[in-house]
């Protein structure tokens, strides 16, 4: 039966068929535990007719990476209207199967390692990072983001990467949870620069406009609607 | 007058000496732009005589960094009483007092480097986070955190270094503005957890008690005072 599939297979689908099962294996494994062999043997082919697709691991680690890399530039796919906050919040769902399907890689990729640490892998990295403020930008229908909003974006970004990583290790709270609170974060990351920049405040009004009374986002809507503190 | 200085210099003050010469140096550019020369110059020793006191610039370098990660763990000297949100905007305050003296240095380390990435490098930064983390159960007055709340502290100890970061990529927001901002991303990690959990509600409500009206943990406060929701 393998065999016969095998023969059957184009070459893209062997290549896309290698690269599921590497994104298995190394999603499930650090990258540098897992093998060739174990590869071939769960393509259900050589080892030989493997490195005839890719070159080494290496290689077919990083179009698992790539692949990956698309997956979550994904997580931001919606309807850029209605609530912001629920849409953070799917966006934020989405964004825990990912780490629940492909932890062990997440977590070995994030933490570095002689693999995951090459140049390459990093540079995938950076590209989701700048993927997904890209699409935060325009959930928020923001064209040339002033330097809070800029830096807000980031830092939301830089911990829902955190957040991930911490969970993964022991997942001791409900991710339901966490994807909640990182909508709190994002208000509060928000929040504050809209209280001292107008055109910040501004922004986030708009954005907020079909925000709910009960929304993930409630608190930050009252927040905008009151007026600013004076900087100390 | 140099000369003068370097003979009345016991050991322990030479010493002391080539770890503010380094801090100085290594916190202002990258620590591979650094030489032993420059080091050497600027204490107004030979270059035989650095490596007399230090056996190689990693030595050194390592010895500077453990110096700045005792300056880190003293952001948090002060005392457990007085509303919690006041003690941790001054705790932010001298937290950018650091970032602002050592930028440079910080960055590299932060992001890796040939020589910060070094394991002694590592095993430094793993132990200014625990400290930090160490240092917020104390001033929450927790002895054994349950997995909400370490999570909580931890995912905020990232997000200020992350915060941090980048501010140092062109400083283009006031200091203050993301000091505040921490404080109030603190309530954020916090405050949803405490609406599931009423072991964590209740180590907030008792860490809040002092908290004024107008404090920047108000929101979090006046969150603690309505029923929880139901988890859907």
């Amino acid at each position: 039966m393998r065999n016969g599939v095998r023969r059957r297979m184009g070459v893209e689908q062997r290549r896309e068929q290698l690269i599921a099962v590497a994104l298995d294996l190394f999603g499930h494994r650090r990258p540098d535990d897992v093998s060739i062999d174990e590869i071939a043997a769960a393509a259900g082919i050589s080892r030989p007719l493997v490195y005839h697709y890719f070159p080494g691991k290496q290689s077919l680690y990083e179009a698992a990476l790539r692949r990956a890399a698309e997956e979550l530039a994904g997580l931001f796919d919606e309807p850029r209207e209605g609530p912001l906050g629920e849409r953070l919040l799917r966006v934020m769902s989405r964004f825990f199967d990912f780490v629940e399907a492909h932890g062990t890689g997440f977590a070995a990729l994030m933490r570095g390692g002689p693999v995951a640490g090459s140049g390459q892998a990093c540079a995938v990295v950076d590209g989701v990072r700048r993927a997904a403020y890209e699409e935060m930008l325009s959930h928020l229908a923001v064209r040339s983001p002033a330097p809070r909003l800029e830096l807000a974006v980031r830092s939301w970004i830089a911990l829902a990467e955190t957040t991930a990583l911490l969970w993964l290790d022991g997942r001791r709270i409900p991710r339901e949870e966490l994807e909640l609170q990182l909508v709190h974060a994002f208000a509060a990351l928000t929040g504050v620069s809209a209280a001292y920049d107008e055109g910040m405040a501004s922004t986030l009004r708009r954005s907020l406009a079909e925000e709910p009374a009960d929304g993930p986002l409630a608190e930050l809507v009252h927040r905008l609607d009151r007026p600013a503190p004076q900087p100390s």
